[in-house]
């Protein structure tokens, strides 16, 4: 057993008997010495008077693996998250501000509103403020104030009441900023940019030997962040794309040859469109990018598509917006001499396939279809969040403020095997998390679409000989949401 | 390391080494010796052809114990569900039913859907029969044949296409069905008395000897079944009951002194209300069965109602079927002398704790209040499923079928941490999953609602000293809902 | 032709040549004389500037006779709803105030949003007063500032901003207020008590000669006021039945002779019950408070349950609130000596009935039922309106702004074949409006619940007697909803 | 009085005194002679033996003009709609079939289900044939058996159960195919064109004699169709529209100068835009064909939204499919030399605007916007019909069937200002229905949305010199929505 630090300011790395591995988080008594700790003012609470195991046991740290043999190693662990028996601010001491950059997704409202309540309600803490419109709010613009009255109704909308941008990301001056406003509490929403970011000022901070807990908070509708089971939005989100398969079922099944496609989320992951395809039944094909295909001869979509409709008379595709970007980024390289607007246009995968496919059909002259193509993102990213999320973003937003309160920083937190835990910023930013395509839950949707695999017996051999050891195979399962066996 | 079989038939106990301990399942080869195995067929299925570790490993266990320390006993595992490299049943050989009993729950019929897809899809099964009408459909009914195309679109309606009932179990009849119509794998789903009445079935088919797998899918819309992360059905309850509460929400806002009760279900566990409550932000009070409570008197409810009233001029109770039975049976007691058919109609705590409210505050003349009762039971229950848990229909349905194709009998089958896993009848039959009131989960929930916990100091203190020794509390958490916390 | 008033001071009406009569409403200088008046602010609006014919013609008449033969009388008019040329207030001069009685119907908010946006931004109407919790808020409650950001969003939300209650009404009282605080129009949003309520408001403020208009819209999510197309909500309503209807459809539907029980709201009318089993083609039987009905022997409820049950091995049941008032107060009162609480209770019609049922089938000892009773009622009052009530009441709210700027007073509003006019308020609490059981549309309803018509030949033979006169008739159906045919 | 015939075949016309106009529809005996006629099987019927007035009286007719003055004209009138007294068809001679022609529109099912049934439960009609795939399906494709079991819960879904497309009119095959197959009733169900088509086929048949009824069902869910109140479809339309607003909004208020713009249908009118947009009220500016607009310079849109952002911070756009065609056309037109493909993408209105809006900002370089374009066509026409669609549908085929059964033919049906009533192909066919633009409906929206009329002073004063005398201008309303006061 011992403490080593790869990274020299992030990874704490604790190792234990039998394979155990502790990937532990920051903590503000790491780089500033004789910090004053006060009891958790929950003790006094009449809510959480009565119970017994309220607060976590400094030495519980959740499992990564949960598929497990006898003797295998006992693997990666976190440690988990929830209220401390001791915190390092006071409540009046606290300055927290939250900050939600980057597109929408269902629940931000919520993970606002309970990060507000939660600090008021359990701490005490009455100094919250919101940034406008991300991280450029920090430094050029005035804050919101936010208490639980602004915030009492918010979950019921969709959106960010803070407003939201992409990049505007400046350290220097948002730490400035932090400094100056004297802030000493930061959430921070956000997806993979933003938590590298949070990451960023977290190293500043630090390198300043100020007393602010920096705390991510992932967001990504997409599902797409390694470590954690599912990020908050994606069941809300696959519940409404749920819609938009149905229209494209109805319209597809009343004409000939008729061809519903529907363009969903996932820029670098299949997991809606996956998901959405497993819960609807009525989809014939999923595009996403894990999986690789191709369009034209024997065993492309093109034939799939004939196939299907002279079986069939109708079928519904759903691609995911990052899918087949090889052949597009090709297709659009070929067009672009010639037909700059278009290029522009083509930038929609799904405008892109549904032309595409009429193309080929146009051409081919044997089959005369009937596509419609539906894109639902912005009606399905601007919902409130369902019952499950808003209950999810509850316990997040709790688990968050337990650990800034406790003097954790530079985490961010999420449910590993169904337990929240406190995860180094490194491990959520290092990768994405994808679907697996050899793995089970890609082979139940091949079963339940019959599509083709669009791999050569090439590809499949190789696939098969690159065959990982099984407790490779386990690590890179807990990877992926807790759900999905 | 050791067998050891405490129940004779139904018990297989595995232990390893640092506290490692496998219970494990049944098996048809427990008991008929020789059967003969053949390779399982989605080896030469397309769909799965490319998937590397497809096939779950002999010795795949799934850890109930997330929560962890550095020195602990690893505790109790299952057999990792999932489809193994040999079966014990021929396709043309395998003759399936299914039967659904007990009260409706969404998703019924995307389970009944993903065995009848499955076994035809994934294992080339034709022979499937649909059982009507629960248990006594075994013996006082005809069968309904099932396969892919009648069941196509059945996941998209509410209820069950089998039909359902209570109660009609009789062993011996339905094995002489089972044994008399050549059915060799049967489908039970339902609650815990049905899953009990199972294990029966299971124990008589062993006796005679039989090649019958019989597999439980454990129904319950109140979530309280122990060791699996959560029922089927029970997300979609959770999002539909928030129709009620808003409703509650809007109805006593509109008037002076308005009260909405909405009375959710929930016989011996508070899951559904505490979820709904936690999820809808609109409630002042969640009475479950877990929480006693008193009316009368200080810290009793009429008192908070009162107080409420003052503050905030409206408020919402949520009721769950079961609480405050003690009160409830009192007061029926006291009543039935002399008031028959009022007696029945109370049997609905709702009604009942509406009138009492609505009888303190004309008996005490200080307040007018304007009470309004809502019960969306029937509603809630009627409603198919959300895409959420038609995900987790899909999965438990394959999972299922996969340890029966595998030999495995006398099982049941869920969640356990995020993995699926073959589960003893005894296990998730011997005790309920029950709200854990002195967890967090609840005191959040009384943290948001403000309520009082209803109990005494002197309760307090005894809590309090019953406190138990850490490892104990995780156990215990191990039983609940993996999604919280 | 020449001006009568039956009434003194509310009818007055003007009879022309071939049978037409208009029935007129009062205006402030029917009693204020030499009132000036001023070019309706409109003309100087950019939105309507370019509306060619804007303004309502000063002798443009709404018929309430659409069916018609070559030589028929016209029949009875009424003036037409719509801005005038000049208006008898200036902009600052306004003083108006809002009030909502009686209980939750979708639209509330949406009408009060409109009236003051309305008077806002058409007339610029800054001064506008909310009166809190109905007709006893005038003297026992402070008022609540209205302004269009407000009441920017509140058309979403369900309820009533303003509050509601029953009776209250103390007209000097409130027409004390009314002069104390110097408001010069009262906009009334409440039933048929209301409405009548505020007509002797009209009385005494005529009576003290105060330049007041009182306008009323009338509210009654039953559509059981007479001469108006249909009442605001109406249609969210029945909408919203569809849930419970469909709902006790699976219930009925999985279980063996199963029946679900639907209660809907209907004191006096049965129009959403009936619109919505014609809506739903999932009901059986649907009991309004029309038609009579009986529950034993030939012909019965019960006989026809029995029968629907074999045919079909399930039913629904939709029943009115106010259906069978005559057998219901029957019931109650043989109980009523012994059983006092139950009493009570039954007072729910649907539970007396599902009661009722129930007894007859244990009693009958030939069928075991299996029955569900839904009673949806709160959650359909307090949903927000639907788009076609939000344009419905849109209109509902201009129409009254621009009646009483033009110095209509003692009047109520509404669509009569589909163009809105100025209505008497006698006209629509002189009665109810009733489904008419000798008329297409209920006859339509049996046709598709094929349910018995409750009526011995004896009652058909004296039905068919009474037959009225043709013009009668259509008289009659002018009286119903503008879309039944 | 007397009959003149306008067009040979189809105009039949009554004058009566004081400007009574009667547009009859033709008949069967119009062109056979000494047609039997029997009783009309209703008589029997136990559902509608109580119905007193149950049979039209052969004089009623609908007044088109419903806001009138005390001297004005009658106007035009329609014979009046349902069963009468003698039908010209006995119930087994009866040989139906239907047809769903154009794109998809909620309630298409309801409609088709609803002939089924009245027919058969109505009429004692047994044989009634499903049109596969519109027009061409009477001679390229086999039929569909229709009766009430296999319709029998096809109002719950979306779409049309016998197909439909566009195009295919080849009158002579279509009766060569009724005369064929015996076919004795048509019922046409689709568009403009498609009604167009059903006259011809009048015509034909007539020319060769047959007994064939031949009524059409006005289709439309762009509400564009003249004379009757409203088309089938619009109300859920509107509706379902409101859930794209919202996301716009939604999407909008989320960033810095968010916009969001939303396509609804209407190609030539814009009901659906107009009336979404005064449901919601979150529209800032709504684009309709009828109103032209232009994009550059003082009062034009992009100045609109410059000052919109200013103000707001944010902004929705709601646009007609088929608004702007002439910037639209002038724009394609100078850009289709250098750039094909886009040209084709672009001939969507909604990105071309999208598009427009980005360059215009992104060339001013004063402002960066952030648009949203949501195009929910798709998922608007299929979905099911709400509750008040499913009750007109159910009127509109019951009227259409008790026309054909009365004998009459060459008749389309709808509702005139409430009543329901039989209108020549003629008078729905020769113009379309839209949006006044100097009316009181348009004037709301202005005033709602604050948007610019983008008329300028010279258009206006030209506008109000066109001036029409009061006669015209409500003989005008008459053609528009009967709701819109």
């Amino acid at each position: 057993m011992g403490l080593s630090s790869d990274d020299d300011t992030q990874m704490k790395v604790v190792n234990g008997d039998a394979g155990y591995v502790l990937e532990d988080v920051p903590h503000l008594s790491d780089y500033i010495e004789d910090l004053p700790t006060y009891p958790n003012p929950l003790r006094s609470n009449p809510a959480y008077a009565v119970v017994k195991q309220y607060f976590v046991d400094m030495d519980d740290t959740v499992a990564q693996k949960v598929v497990v043999h006898k003797d295998g190693p006992r693997g990666t662990h976190f440690r988990r998250a929830g209220p401390r028996q001791k915190v390092y601010f006071e409540s009046d001491e606290v300055h927290a501000c939250i900050v939600t950059c980057g597109g929408l997704c269902p629940g931000l409202n919520t993970v606002i509103r309970e990060i507000v309540c939660g600090l008021y309600h359990m701490y005490g803490v009455t100094k919250i403020l919101g940034i406008d419109g991300g991280y450029r709010g920090f430094y050029s613009k005035n804050t919101i104030t936010l208490n639980p009255k602004i915030v009492n109704d918010i979950h019921k909308r969709g959106g960010t009441i803070l407003g939201t941008s992409r990049g505007g990301h400046d350290t220097s001056k948002i730490v400035d900023s932090i400094q100056d406003r004297g802030i000493n509490q930061v959430y921070i929403i956000g997806g993979d940019g933003t938590q590298k970011g949070a990451a960023v000022i977290y190293e500043e901070i630090r390198r300043r030997g100020l007393k602010v807990a920096v705390a991510g908070i992932p967001k990504t509708i997409d599902n797409d962040i390694p470590v954690i089971d599912k990020s908050f939005g994606f069941d809300t989100a696959v519940e409404e794309a749920q819609r938009a398969i149905n229209a494209a079922h109805v319209e597809a099944e009343s004409v000939e040859n008729g061809i519903g496609v529907v363009k969903l989320m996932g820029r670098f992951s299949g997991f809606i469109a996956m998901h959405a395809t497993l819960a609807s039944r009525d989809v014939d094909c999923c595009l996403i990018p894990e999986s690789p295909f191709y369009l034209e001869g024997k065993g492309g979509l093109y034939e799939y598509i004939e196939k299907r409709l002279k079986e069939n008379g109708h079928m519904v595709i759903v691609i995911a917006e990052g899918a087949g970007q090889d052949l597009f980024t090709k297709s659009l390289q070929s067009m672009s001499q010639q037909d700059a607007s278009g290029n522009k246009l083509l930038q929609d995968v799904g405008l892109w396939i549904s032309h595409g496919i009429k193309d080929h059909f146009v051409k081919q002259q044997k089959m005369a279809i009937n596509l419609k193509y539906i894109d639902p993102t912005y009606m399905i990213r601007a919902i409130p969040s369902n019952a499950s999320d808003n209950v999810y973003c509850t316990l997040l937003a709790h688990s968050t403020l337990h650990g800034a309160m406790a003097g954790f920083t530079g985490f961010t937190v999420g449910p590993v095997n169904g337990r929240h835990a406190y995860i180094p910023f490194k491990r959520v930013t290092e990768k994405q998390n994808n679907v697996v395509i050899t793995d089970r839950m890609w082979a139940r949707l091949l079963s339940s679409t019959n599509q083709p695999s669009f791999l050569s017996s090439k590809d499949v051999a190789k696939a098969k000989e690159e065959e990982e050891p099984p407790t490779q195979l386990l690590d890179r399962e807990n990877c992926n949401d807790g759900k999905t066996v």
